[in-house]
């Protein structure tokens, strides 16, 4: 089973798929092939170059990754999991903190650290990378260059870390999202089902008609009505004009429910448009490590 | 008056901070501050280096500045004025096309032309810069580095349009607010006031306790019940933890309303915290040109 992740070899990408891939008991399948950029894992998916994806979803201090939901909104893929990894930037570097000139990193890195650069950094210019980790091996060329990652990427390419915990909070989280193309049976056949009785989550994008308005207010009130509780509502440009959004909506409980079902089913003629991502087992952080 | 915008000369802020400065009439007063990045708006406007700072909010194909939804968060900034400015984005060089290894610009503008450079420019190096025209100023060095700005930043800095047109969509726009830490008695010695029969639009950001699912359902309720158009919800990371968020609201309307004031009134108690970041003229995109 080859699964997409954003490369190179060292990226939060890979940490979270290694969890997934743990949890799945798919150490002896699972090959990993890392991509340049998180578009590429979606494009490696739609091409069939790969059978699941792990892309970033979220992160607790910057927030949402546009990339990710732009891709969802677009493309074929669908959401199969979620697994929750636990951040903390260094600051790597081949050379001595004064020598360093330019910092590396991907764009959410960089957000993530944003107070930090200003304080220490001042002056530095900042260059985004595809990857944290791709940040890392580009600083092995000069001392002056140094990257946002983490402390096993410094190990991965042999950098010093030059300023431990770099991002602005002490607590920094990113929640990935395991996707795929193919459907339930083919799934069936390739992955340990997934236990029925543990709580599952289910993602959606909605497009809400510009002219009615309170539609997003009565969709809420169809999810309020059975008690469905939402995890998540965010909105994203819908690109045709400024001010008009879809929104991206996770609640808990399954597809297969009657009750979500049926909260589906009245949503569905209030909107412009319903997009099922999928359901799918939720995090529970007592049970994993990361 | 001394007016904050992001610099260098050239930047799409600095085109919003003139319209503004047009319509209320103060040409020959306001004097434009350059700054480095948007962070340094807000700081030189908590610093008193400026009495007004002008600040990008959203684009509509990449959606939230972050940045700036975190300091109005964070800081005493609050909205007095919006503005839009149609975005118009070129790949500016001193070299030729097939030159080019190394693109820069603001994350929102890499963010807007995703697409294209992917599909024209697969191999390029992205660097991120503080504005659009700051990434303009550094290609005037090297002929293999090209800026995505606006034409105009072409004519600032003697670079050659390599290509017109490279956003992702044709139509791209994107909202500027406008801020201050002066209090009302103060603007009024500054500005020449609002004509208070135009459209009004309040902005505020809400924290939601996690323990009380259904609070957003509950806050959209009261803006339904009084009919009051909500023209953006927007979720940002609490930057707690994971999953934890507050919402920028914005909605039709003056807090001097006393449906508006009712409205506010009713919702304090049902939230965590509540912000108010201001009142002011929506824009209207029939009497502005850009």
């Amino acid at each position: 089973m080859i699964i997409g992740v954003l490369g190179p070899k060292g990226t939060y990408t890979e940490k979270a798929a290694r969890q997934w891939i743990e949890k799945k008991e798919l150490e002896n399948e699972a090959v990993l092939e890392y991509c340049a950029d998180i578009q590429d894992v979606f494009f490696l998916l739609e091409d069939g170059g790969c059978d699941i994806g792990v892309v970033p979803m979220e992160n607790s201090i910057e927030g949402s990754v546009g990339v990710t939901m732009d891709m969802l909104m677009e493309g074929e893929a669908h959401i199969i999991g979620e697994t929750v990894v636990t951040i903390e930037h260094c600051l790597l570097s081949r050379g001595k903190k004064e020598d360093i000139k330019i910092i590396l990193s991907h764009p959410q890195g960089i957000g993530q650290c944003r107070h930090s650069l200003k304080e220490h950094f001042p002056d530095a210019e900042l260059r985004t990378t595809g990857s944290t980790s791709h940040a890392a091996k580009l600083s092995t060329e000069f001392e002056e260059m140094a990257a946002i990652a983490s402390p096993d990427t410094a190990e991965v390419y042999g950098l010093n870390i030059v300023m431990p915990d770099i991002q602005d909070r002490k607590h920094n989280h990113t929640r990935f999202v395991v996707i795929t193309k193919l459907d339930d049976d083919e799934l069936k056949d390739k992955l340990k089902s997934d236990d029925p009785d543990i709580a599952y989550k289910t993602s959606i994008i909605v497009y809400l008609d510009r002219d009615r308005p309170g539609a997003l207010y009565s969709i809420l009130g169809e999810f309020a009505k059975s008690n469905i509780n939402l995890t998540r509502i965010e909105s994203r440009p819908s690109k045709k004009v400024l001010g008009d959004y879809v929104f991206y909506i996770d609640f808990e409980g399954n597809i297969s429910d009657a009750i979500i079902k049926d909260a589906i089913y009245n949503i569905e003629p209030q909107v412009g448009m319903l997009k099922m991502l999928g359901s799918y087992p939720e995090f529970d952080s007592h049970c994993e490590s990361n």
